[in-house]
């Protein structure tokens, strides 16, 4: 288990725009992984919330670490997300499960929180497809 | 026409996620939009081509245009997005457009190619739903 | 709740297609919704599995009648969902909940089972947007 | 050419819950299919439109078909759909075309006509993954 997080963490520290955005592994597990990400100015858009992007990159990313943790070396490739509210607060939490998986894809779902003072609030839902990398 | 286009530009300044990408803003006249991104680094992941959530990004931010070209102040509700091939080159271009739309929400449809040594490859295909912000 | 579930049955019974098909409420609550389908050698495709439209349909339906048991009369607006193996079996149940819903809207999700010889099996799993109709 | 829509005949044939419905080939080359389908009382919901599942179920299996064109026997994989209007008419029309396609799937696009004493309106647009059948 410890290797597993400690390889899905290299994978991050390998990812440039992870880095850039300051992207966290906090849970990664066999059919489950969380991603957090700290909310700052840069990361958000004209209004203040954070950039719709940002969601989506970090469920899309959570959706390809819990199908990897079932597939190995996986990409994702679709998924579709449904924005519920604004994402406002200190930090983002994605979330992911898997569905279903066969030898070659998986079938995962994610929500991202954002978390204001303290309280959760759902701001996203996503479900796609990850597939192993052969 | 120039008033809708600056006044696109003006969206995209003042979205710091965006000016972090480097996205501007190529074309936006009533039911479509292009949004092109230069390559950068900071923007790939482990394997050297452009991690997959700036591909959605972009295109999330292009179907956004799309549907705010024809109804005003818009978010995206939801969308999904087929990931083709690895985003590899030097300019990632989105160009959406509408599909259908009604006085609250806009169907959107958005191709993402990648620009290698002049060659454009399609990366991403996505489909969503733009609703006016009220 | 008796009436709600009444009132269930009786949208069900006034759609002709859902009569032909053969469509059983199951379940109907604030929140979540079952529907049955007793699969028939009508319903199948070529290889001698349920249609997959036969399943998207259920699936469909389902979300609406979870998004509908919050929002009152509603219609999906869009869904997506993913085939995770061939539909084999005597029934179909298809369980859908409510992930998040404000006054117009609601987003949903669905899973569909096939029941073989007393056994379920996870066939595809939906995301949607149920609208209420106003 | 010939061959291909005889083919593309003969799986419509033998798929019982199509010949249920009534669906027909009208168009089948490398690349798009397009099938049509008669409405019937038996076809519509509660508000006598056409049932969503029906809308579905067509714009499914067009995009199997367009998939199929390419990639030989074909299964959806996953699809999302958007429902634009009501589905009202005599005559449903669901055209499909390749977006992109490798050795193992295609990802496809389809859209829903609505022919209402000769006019046609667009009722739903779809994208979804065909993947070969190995």
């Amino acid at each position: 288990m410890k290797e597993l997080f400690a390889f899905g963490q290299s994978i991050l520290e390998n990812q440039p725009f992870s880095v850039l955005l300051g992207t966290a592994l906090d849970e990664f597990e066999p059919g489950k992984a969380t991603l957090k990400l700290a909310v700052q100015d840069k990361l958000k858009q004209q209004h203040g919330f954070v950039h719709g992007g940002v969601v989506s990159y970090l469920a899309d990313n959570a959706l390809t670490y819990a199908g990897g943790s079932v597939l190995g070396d996986s990409v994702t490739s679709e998924y579709k997300i449904n924005y519920l509210r604004p994402a406002i607060g200190e930090l983002l939490v994605a979330q992911a499960s898997v569905i279903s998986s066969g030898k070659s894809q998986a079938v995962c779902q994610c929500q991202v929180l954002a978390v204001q003072d303290g309280e959760e609030r759902m701001v996203a839902f996503a479900q796609g497809t990850i597939r192993k990398v052969v």
